[in-house]
């Protein structure tokens, strides 16, 4: 290691060395909230009804439950201070201060209360869940899950606690012979852990199921962007869940489940040896239990049997028998580079749990009134060893609106995506379909203007999002093309219903065209002919039966 | 605390609770390194040495040091494994494996070199700086700097080596009487902690500065995303910045400086008390070393002294000699509208360091050839607390061309922003600034079509970016509105500079019509008055000169 140091190095270097810190995980998502979704009044509340119920619907279907889900955003006063009286009295609000700076998003108080009927967690687990940033069980595992980050709903609770000064409230139950238990819960920011407030045993009615009550500041809104929308989707997506919503109005929306089947239970993966990079490869042959390369392989990838290892090992040059751990640089390059020469049978896309065309069907016959539905499921594909599976749905016609820009739909692992539309690689590919092509109107670089919706969902063990907010899919090239193949494949479909209607539309046109001028042929006939007033009038009924029948046809 | 917990939990609760862990702030962000910048190999090499400038950069003038910066990127062949040769014989590269499913972005292995004539980084904390994500001097400081997340140089260090086990490369000396060190330094991914695996004294010819080399696979493209690209606009935003820079090529450009003032030093400033929300307010009063609330809000805040102090805690019916740590929830809450309803002056503003009307219109000539420049400093404004100042340039006419889009160059805090256009406030901005009512075309939700450039700065304690990656601004509105005034300032004076080549032109064509019948009015006279040919000759002399010296009034 390094000599001594003299004191005479520069006072610059060493005095900005005392500005070194370590930076706390929750300070960073505190100063960069938007980061997470919390960037708006309006927002932080979708966020946090979004993550709350993302983890109650992969709860319950992870533990084979139907979910039944109720949702509510109730107004919460403050307490009264004393404060109010006096200060209207002297000064309007927000005249002078704070909020002449502010973005003028009007922001009330709010406690949201979402509970599920799941599984419940049990005690020990509750505190780490809510008051504590990257911490979960979806993280680690390659399986087609609605969260995937471990940060999105201790974040709501931090976002509650920095606003209102509010702990997360939590109500579990893990079975009807168990107690049931209420905890409070803080995120200490400094240390990113949690302090328990309360977590003690209650008494709660449900057999089962999990209760969160997050108290913050926000902004309740309706239209494409609210939290009234993104419930309306969820239920598109998922016609299995039963939804029970309560606006901050007392309004109750009742969203039943279309479907009693749950969807097929999504197994998870491991790596395929393709998507694995250096950095990775060497950490995991450390890690590994396996006692040589060739069980090491096998083990921890998939889609490595005898076979395809002792090809790729031998292109390596690596003895079967070697320890992993053993492994120089060189030897891992080796490795890598045998991966990339060698071919491998793509992921096993069993693992992935779409939607089905049937359901996607359903789900936008049951939101969109219109003329005509079809929809497409592709088979499985993949990204940097990631296998994905594209759905698209399509609407068409009827009351839609004909001079509009087509309404677009995104979906991931089937959790509506409202924000950050034209960031997103589903815009994309619905921009570069061509629907000139389909019978479609589209202005160069625009969406189609036509009376359309188009649903599109993308489920994988991975979804790269372009944030952690997750409202926007990267532009992964593989994944774009899959989803324009799926927009062509329904494209054909909507092209030959617009081209029936439009053949429909011109066979009428032609028919009342001739049937006008039947009586006059009639007439020239009878002229031309000499025949008399009833052969006319035969001749007449023949041709209008004619034309009647050829129409049928 | 909860009673027992009984053996008898259903069964998931527990399995699930199984899946549960912590995640590294590593591991994260390798699983997400898009959020970083790190999502293709050609803007992989952009982000790394993009992170190293900004230190450099920021080094050099805190410590008062007029910054020269020399940048290579050299090709780095891996070490020959004996395996190419073969492999190729048999089988071509790519032809069969991995990169079939790849997105067909070339891949190179290259060194990256960034050195600079800073003050050098004292030896116990270079590790930690390049190998430890979230680690550095500036995420908890109010003071305009490139730098603000303690994770960019480490993400950096950690992306070569993910992609070719190369540990980074430091040398450092801070003074001529100083050793210098060469450190070699590996990022421990699961801990999130820095490897040593060397750090020695070294001979170096450098009096003081530091040196970095990253290794990493990457992609060398040219255009506007390229690293060619950002150089030269980082060197027309900070004119007093020497640069050498030595592509792949070898090719060799030079940025000398074209200025030896340095920016005026940002000075660091105190929150300002509107910025402040009850969850970070809480954490203050706790962490305070004040013994009072009053002496608490005159050391914690900028901008409340006696005066204003009083009145907030009057408002507040807080006694002002209170102990800060004793205040509970209601009372904090109490402060915080206490707050609001009070007339606190904005922030100061002295601490932005803007790079001046003068230099923003110098930087514009010596990267862009036109007829006409102009540039506009606003006064300083303030976000959620935050001082920021906006800064435009326009230059126009000459050899832009004419029938495309306006060229928009954005800078935050000095450093030219390449990625995410589409998704920044600046573009919002220039989008919405109404570019006909200064004689320039625009066609709806679109920039405008002129041969014209458009630079934007903006200055910031605190640029709130919508990524890690820092590509785009957030579209916070005090800050689209500062934008908005800055263009249309500028706009105006275009429209001055676009109205008199109007009526220039038009003059001219005047003119030059007059000019073509001047012969033909001296032969009218001519005709008419019956003078002679050398009187004619003079009439039409005279008329010439008239119109000759009307040109130049």
């Amino acid at each position: 290691m390094a000599a001594p140091q003299k004191k005479r190095t520069t006072k610059n270097a060493q005095s900005m060395a005392k500005g070194q810190r370590d930076i706390s995980i929750s300070e960073f998502f505190t100063k960069n909230r938007h980061l997470l979704g919390f960037d708006s009044p309006a927002k932080a509340l979708l966020t946090t009804i979004k993550e709350a119920v993302d983890n109650s619907l992969d709860a319950c279907e992870e533990a084979g439950i139907q979910p039944r889900l109720f949702v509510e955003i109730r107004s919460d006063k403050p307490v009264n201070l004393g404060l109010e009286l006096s200060s209207q009295e002297t000064k309007p609000k927000n005249g002078n201060g704070k909020n002449g700076g502010k973005s003028g998003n009007k922001e009330d108080r709010f406690k949201l209360i979402i509970e599920d009927n799941g599984p419940g967690i049990v005690k020990e687990q509750i505190p780490k869940i809510f008051g504590k940033l990257l911490y979960g069980s979806k993280f680690h595992s390659l399986k087609q899950s609605r969260g995937q980050q471990g940060i999105g709903i201790s974040a709501a609770g931090m976002y509650g606690q920095l606003t209102t000064g509010q702990p997360v409230v939590i109500y579990s139950r893990t079975g009807v012979d168990e107690p049931a238990h209420r905890f409070k819960v803080k995120l200490d920011m400094k240390k990113n852990q949690p302090t328990i407030l309360e977590g003690d045993e209650t008494i709660w009615d449900k057999e089962h199921g999990t209760r969160i009550e997050i108290t913050l500041t926000g902004s309740y809104k309706r239209g494409q962007h609210s939290v009234d929308n993104y419930l309306e989707q969820t239920s598109i997506a998922n016609p299995h869940v039963h939804l029970t919503y309560k606006n901050p109005k007392g309004e109750i929306a009742l969203y039943p489940n279309s479907t009693d089947s749950l969807p097929v239970e999504p197994r998870e993966i491991k790596p395929h040896p393709y998507g694995v990079e250096l950095g990775i490869l060497a950490r995991m042959l450390v890690d590994t239990k396996s006692r040589n390369i060739t069980a090491f392989m096998k083990d921890e990838f998939c889609r490595v049997g005898a076979k395809t290892c002792e090809n790729i090992l031998t292109e390596a040059n690596i003895p079967p028998r070697r320890n992993p751990r053993k492994l120089g640089q060189v030897d891992i390059q080796r490795l890598l580079d045998a991966i990339e020469v060698t071919k491998i049978a793509a992921p096993p896309t069993d693992c992935l749990s779409p939607i089905g065309e049937e359901l996607v069907m359903a789900g936008l016959k049951s939101g969109v009134e219109a003329d005509f539905y079809t929809s497409v499921t592709r088979p499985a594909a993949v990204y940097r060893g990631n296998p994905f599976q594209i759905e698209v749905g399509i609407a068409y016609g009827g009351n839609l609106p004909g001079d509009e820009l087509a309404k677009v739909i995104r979906y991931a692992n089937r959790v509506p995506l409202l924000y950050q539309a034209s960031a997103c690689g589903i815009h994309k590919a619905v921009l570069g379909a061509s629907w000139r092509n389909y019978g479609v109107q589209q202005s160069r670089g625009a969406l189609p203007t036509a009376p359309m919706v188009i649903l599109i969902h993308m489920a994988s063990v991975w979804v790269p999002f372009t944030s952690e907010s997750k409202e926007a899919v990267a532009h992964y090239p593989e994944i774009i093309k899959e989803m324009t193949l799926a927009l062509q494949e329904a494209g054909r479909q909507l092209k030959r219903h617009i081209n029936r209607r439009a053949r429909e539309k011109d066979a009428l046109k032609k028919q009342s065209y001739i049937q006008k001028y039947i009586p006059y042929i009639g007439e020239a006939l009878q002229e031309i002919l000499g025949i008399d007033d009833v052969e006319r009038d035969e001749v007449i009924a023949t041709l209008t039966d004619t034309l009647e029948r050829s129409r049928k046809l």
